[in-house]
């Protein structure tokens, strides 16, 4: 980031900040039975105490990389993206925490069509995933892309992904029936020492980025994984980390009232546990931030839902995240969340200046379902469309918080990302359970490595 | 459809024909707190005979037109389509369920990357959305498209979605703007007599194709909300059409244990109402299938999710559909469904034969990782990991079923459609709601009229 960039300027920084209004949360404008006392987050002091204490210990023993993300060194990243943008294709290959973030950051920050676009519109290379081990998506993507044109970044931090490693291998050989040298087209993002693709990749002398020890998959959105795209695409990926670093910095506070994060979170937790909210809703009024949603869902989903024993019995933990983007939704899921049983809550997420404005033209001013939209933005008609379902879902009892964001930049998106990181993570603590885990999906693999006949698994597919 | 088209073959119907087993949603697989007894769905026959009567009453009365569009005339559409592609572009102007059941059918149908094939590989225009009213998105696109080459199909049944009208007025300043007569560009899809857009379409001599008045917006897939876009895109709707009817006679029967819309529809009933399941999961293992997941939470969601008195209190019926994909979302929401809490049920769908095969090629044989899947296909692979996520739920107490698909081609895309959209109805019987209207959201159109000044609303954004 050069000195003369805008992240420098306080005032631009101050003007940049997202803006939290969590007050439709509480009983004073839902009621009690579907909002949050005063007294009952006061309750919570001890716990949330206890929370941000462990957390703290556990940073201290440096476990918890993803707070520390925003002060990395990005060289190493600036030069391979420098590399990846001569070819004419990016294509990450990858899935979780490996594809989530990178799309949501694409999303919220480039074009629209970005594939689209002719060269010299783009900004850098076509951007394209082999997420899914889909025969139909690998197949149609291979066929279209000239392999001479296509850089191929691998990303599993474990090195162990099986859907990421078929498809890597998938595209491998793509490349070498092409008559080209692989370690030439492919670049490795994974553990700095451990895993197989960290070995064939040394071996063979690829190019390689590391994904850090200490951050978890879906936390890992501000390492190489989320980085090298972004950069590739011409994303300003220090304008990110500066995003990250201002929300990391307001979430220092050990407390409650004064960390937006730990607040959020206590929020979250107490709707889930006490105000019957199993469902928690992320509706962005934007469409660039339908990947945010996306992302979110794992994150909140992954961290929190868990399977532990209490005092001699199972409890089972976790708020079910649910995507939606505003004012399509309208169309499709408010129903239900303004009439159906009011077991949800919802996050809002409003920009306040929109890069383009486009305004509605005043045609057909004699018809009564035309007329009255001329003159006025769409811009307008989006946030007047937000704040009447907000005020609906209020007047229900049902409760909800909004994020208001100046504009939709990288400084903007770093701080949403860092702020849902330390909501999770506090939010994993107040459970009494570790976020950064996911054992519940090791029984799935272990069966699949069994069906597909991995050494050591074979007979695991019983019944 | 041709004579010799092989959906007059009773064989080739046969063989594909979908396939249902909801075996795991039964107490027998999952135990009796979250699995149905017989006996309880044997209990629900007095409530599914008054539903299906219900329905009968309304279909006979003409209400419930989805039930008889396998049967119509589609000339019209044909040669509609006909005429729109001879456009590049095909930008269809709509929201809710006149742009998620197109989006749907497209991305099951059609190559996953149409819009950047070449034209002669693509078989039809390129299709765009103007959905959601953010300017980002609708800049972006006008600015790329040129209006020379573009039909812009108006899609809304009422003819009074704010939305659609303000989109629809951007873009025919846009086509005005080129010098070009907007009544060559614009074809309106809308109510045959009533609202706004007819009126306009009528008096400026638009083409137009009408969407039946007792068919709903959710339910109009299979009108020229969803034919016409098909149709341009050169998809064989004679073949969707058959698969519809081919599910809907299947759906005729009163009773649950022969109807397996029916059984379905019980099955989601008393898994919300007496097993704890909130949340309904609808988790296709194929790409291609993510956007049925987010047509059916639309159906599902503005369908049941509804307020109602009963014995003098306030009732609020619904069960919150949930889209997943797999395998991408075993790296995601997985870790939830199996560890959180017991509140969900889940609908897979696999898919039996996929179009494209794809095998894992014979690389690294030594590595532990990677070795055991060379020689494996990737379709292999996807279906071994949806039977370990399905047995690791069942192991686990969780309900589930699974449709099975033989390939994904319109005639099994027509039965998906037509199965959802009859279980959806029923269901609605079941919770003694109209499932076919949406109160729940009028508050809200009020409240964004009032905003946007429009006459007789100016005085409704008090609080």
């Amino acid at each position: 980031m050069s000195p003369s960039h805008p992240c420098h300027d306080p005032s631009w920084v101050r003007a940049q900040r997202i803006r939290i209004d969590s007050t439709r949360m509480m009983a004073d404008r839902v009621g009690a039975t579907h909002g949050i006392r005063p007294a009952e987050l006061a309750a919570l002091a001890g716990r949330a105490k206890a929370a941000h204490d462990a957390l703290a210990r556990r940073r201290a023993a440096g476990e918890l990389g993803f707070y520390d993300l925003p002060g990395q060194d990005t060289a190493p990243i600036d030069a391979a993206a420098a590399w990846a943008r001569g070819f004419e294709n990016f294509v990450v290959v990858g899935i979780g925490g490996s594809s989530l973030g990178p799309k949501a950051t694409h999303q919220a920050l480039r074009h629209p069509f970005h594939n689209l676009l002719p060269p010299h519109e783009r900004g850098g290379p076509r951007l394209f995933f082999m997420e899914n081990v889909d025969p139909a998506t690998i197949a149609a993507l291979l066929a279209m892309l000239d392999p001479q044109q296509t850089c191929v970044n691998v990303v599993t931090k474990s090195g162990g992904t099986a859907e990421t490693l078929a498809n890597y291998m998938v595209a491998r050989a793509w490349l070498e029936r092409a008559g080209l040298d692989p370690a030439r087209h492919l670049i490795a993002t994974t553990d700095p020492d451990k895993g197989d693709l960290r070995k064939i990749a040394r071996a063979e002398g690829w190019r390689t980025l590391p994904v850090p020890p200490n951050v978890g998959g879906r936390f890992s959105q501000l390492t190489a994984v989320g980085l090298l795209p972004a950069a590739v695409c011409g994303i300003d990926v220090a304008e990110l980390l500066a995003g990250a670093a201002d929300m990391a910095a307001r979430c220092a506070a050990p407390d409650l009232d004064d960390n937006p994060a730990y607040r959020l979170a206590a929020l979250h937790y107490l709707a889930a546990t006490a105000k019957g909210k199993p469902i928690t809703v992320l509706m962005p009024y934007a469409d660039g931030l339908k990947g945010l949603a996306d992302w979110f869902v794992q994150l909140w989903a992954e961290s929190l839902g868990k399977e532990h024993g209490l005092d001699g019995a199972t409890v089972h933990t976790g708020q079910t995240p649910l995507p939606a983007v505003g004012a399509i939704d309208q169309h499709s899921q408010v129903q239900l969340f303004v009439a159906g049983p009011n077991d949800k809550m919802t996050a809002f997420v409003r920009l306040e200046r929109f890069a383009d404005g486009v305004t509605i033209p005043p045609l057909h001013k004699d018809s009564p379902a035309l007329g009255y939209l001329g003159g006025a933005t769409l811009g307008a008609l989006l946030n007047a469309e937000q704040a009447a379902t907000e005020m609906v879902l209020t007047d229900g009892g049902r409760p909800s918080y909004r994020i208001d964001v100046p504009e939709l930049n990288p400084f903007a998106f770093g701080q949403l990302l860092m702020l849902f990181e330390i909501m999770t993570a506090f939010a994993g603590g107040l459970y009494g359970i570790d976020p950064f885990d996911q054992p519940g999906v090791e029984r799935g693999k272990v069966l699949t490595y069994g069906a597909m006949g991995r050494e050591g698994y074979e007979n695991l597919l019983g019944s």
